[in-house]
């Protein structure tokens, strides 16, 4: 017998120490087995013929998209909400279940629009449920960081596709520590918001509606050039955005509120992630609705549940219990201080950033936590369980490949790695506000549970038994 | 006899192989021959037992200096420059010697000064130098990008460290193409200098005297975390430059002069590297004049000759010619249009910065040609022959490791290894501008020249035969 020029293996390093020990070269494959009970259903998936047409249309909707920075306008305007209605993260919740960090923010929103006069008042108002009604950012065109409250006066970010004409909205980021957003209402939380509604908002739209209109998507490429993973380091695009609206502002107010507004986003490293998270959305929304497509369009939490949905499984949430992060907390907090998993944000994973970009982001691990190492592997890893790469979206020290992009559910089930999300982390009291930073992954049975309809649809297609 | 529990082999592979393959751990130190001629000179410095602790201090004095930027105004009040009086890059130079790109910045200077109405006129002015004399920017506590040319009305940045109140200036980037510093002197290129002395200066003044002082050393600390080595990428400064004067630039002149500053500022990714070099010289400037100290405080090129300056040496400098870089050309240009190195901007390098720093900024192969991996080399490399590391300026994806700082002229000469420099290409010819840009070293034999003298004043001090 010849010697074969080359041996492929999979899984564990047995045969292919082995053959090197014969002077074979071995490719080696990693291989992980399939997650439990979905052996079926990956088969089911894997034979539908409709599959990998489906999935490369979605892939390819979703790279299609430009994001454009169109308006800025109040959610009534934007969004049509109204006196009462609430949108907050993640997948549907009532208040009974909601966790600390969203009824926080429900009650401070509650205040804002003037509904109580206390944010404790707003307790009964919610559990009443007569005259507040909620519902999921998602559900409205829009995404919400953390708890994701928005109501009808909070201002918003408007971005638009030009070739469909497709929009998303996202409210403007109020910086890090006790903010609504993390489900603190204090005082000075309002006073903050009241002055975004007064003053930034409007001169942000003047801004905006008089300048050349800001390339979001251009600015995620640039960031990922830049240290950003565009879900906890937003530095780079910050002072990009900065940049871009920072001629048009002068002129648009008065000179003091221009410089407070200035100071303002220019202080808050943070305050692009509400233009990072529109423009993932714009661009997974392209993607929905593509039947047979086993791609993730959304990962999304509301502190209590982990929601993803699916191109091919048209609105469905598919949820499980939100998982507690493994980070770095601030000052005296602690694990027993932290709520689980909250927040839209994880939508910039589900585009390919975030937790996937984390190699291009190595000082992340100095807020999140994890070491440099871990931040290049993760991203590595990552591409196991996507459909593509994005050209635009490169990481120059992986010698500019692009981000992991499309989270695929048959992938996922098949070799059992886990969604990487790096994510800021709320204390589980309403009130209390950040109390730290660190990294998370979805609960496990979701995609199982997405595969399994999935697999349903296929069988359907095909007429074979269910 | 014992078997060794580790050997360190040094040089060649061939003993660390053998000793491998009986399973004994190895430790291999990778080894060049010193270069030649300077084995004599290299004992004489090794041994002299004021070294150590002279490079000590240097290294410490210059690791201490903070850089603030203080004032901005007009380099006839900073530096005194007077008409006709004209600073350039690099080591001392005559016109009979200089380059095409130095001749036309200096033509072009004598225009903006109003010395001739045309700057073709002024060829016959710096011949005769009857009315006009020359001097390096490093004379004056100055640094200049490219050619360097300073005159009377250009305005400078001014930084200054606080505990000594050491002070170094340096010009306002132009950007890049066509611009002084590259050696044009087309009508635009004179307006856009016009316009910085009549508009941007004065606006940048009332901004730096009325705004919280800017922490130029801190701004280079996070560029490292975002991607810019401070020589060629200088995208990250620029931002935080931006976003740290733009609130007291509002209001401090007409709104469209603001609003064309704020443009014009935003609009160069260079804009900061005329804070990043005067900042790396008053750092270095702090560990001038230390006898015995073998460490580089000045590379500078004018164009024609490249010069180094060294701690234990005074002001003396050590020339060679400048070489050729080898990188990436603008549209038609190549090779046979580039001028040899040119400009201070390698005081980056000296201070650590630049090609040194390169591992933290992978995308500037994409500027200066190269690879991803080269990048990471060449930093990793710079560590064989730096006194030490800065631990303000530490390269992530390193983990964090200090950038290699304090060129230490004894270990150039014992490796063979020199500088790496990443610097603009400026075209040969007077007039033309930039042509590219790419990597260049200086020539190999300042350093022996450095070292010979080192050797002389150590056996000097000893009493030992010269």
């Amino acid at each position: 017998m010849d010697t074969p020029t080359s041996v492929v293996t999979v899984g564990t390093d047995l045969l292919a120490g082995a053959v090197e020990a014969q002077a074979v070269p071995v490719t080696r494959v990693d291989w992980r087995p399939p997650m439990p009970g979905t052996e079926d259903d990956l088969v089911a998936v894997a034979t539908d013929p409709r599959r990998a047409d489906a999935n490369a249309r979605a892939l390819a909707a979703m790279l299609a998209v430009q994001a454009t920075l169109v308006d800025v306008a109040p959610a009534s305007e934007v969004l049509g909400l109204e006196r009462g209605q609430f949108l907050h993260a993640g997948p549907p919740i009532e208040w009974d279940r909601a966790a600390g960090p969203l009824r926080g923010a429900l009650m401070g929103g509650a205040a804002l629009e003037g509904l109580v006069d206390d944010p404790q008042d707003a307790v009964a108002l919610f559990e009443s449920g007569t005259s507040v009604s909620l519902e999921p950012c998602h559900h409205r065109d829009a995404v919400g960081p953390m708890a994701g409250v928005v109501t009808p006066s909070m201002w918003m970010w408007v971005l638009e596709d030009a070739a469909t004409g497709r929009r998303t909205a996202c409210t403007l980021n109020e910086g890090l520590g006790k903010v609504l957003r993390y489900g603190a209402y204090s005082p000075d939380v309002l006073t903050r918001l009241r002055w975004m509604g007064d003053v930034l908002g409007p001169l942000l739209q003047a801004a905006v509606r008089s300048a050349e209109q800001v390339d979001v998507t251009g600015i995620l490429t640039q960031m990922l050039q830049m240290g950003d993973e565009a879900h906890n380091r937003n530095r780079a695009g910050t002072l990009m955005l900065l940049r871009d609206l920072a001629p048009a502002m002068v002129g648009a107010g008065e000179p003091d509120d221009v410089a407070e507004a200035l100071r303002f986003v220019g202080g808050n490293d943070h305050f692009f992630l509400n233009l990072a998270m529109p423009a993932c959305k714009l661009a997974l929304d392209a993607a929905r609705g593509i039947d047979a497509s086993t791609m993730v369009v959304a990962m999304a939490r509301n502190g209590t549940d982990f929601g993803i949905q699916v191109a091919g499984t048209g609105d469905e949430w598919f949820t499980g219990p939100a998982q507690l992060a493994d980070g770095l907390y601030l000052g005296e907090y602690g694990p027993d201080d932290a709520n689980p998993d909250i927040g839209d944000s994880a939508i910039t994973e589900t585009a390919g950033l975030g937790g996937f970009a984390m190699a291009t982001a190595p000082a992340i691990v100095r807020f999140v936590g994890g070491s440099v190492p871990d931040a290049l592997a993760t991203t590595r890893r990552m591409h196991e369980i996507t459909l593509g790469e994005n050209p635009r979206w490169s990481v120059p020290v992986l010698e500019f490949q692009g981000t992991p992009t499309g989270i695929d559910v048959a992938r996922v089930c098949r070799t059992g790695i886990l969604p990487q999300i790096n994510t800021g982390m709320a204390g589980k009291l309403a009130g209390v506000g950040q109390v730290g930073a660190g990294l998370v992954t979805p609960p496990a049975e979701i995609f199982p549970a997405a595969l399994a309809r999935l697999a349903d649809l296929a069988r359907t297609r095909t007429g074979a038994p269910a």
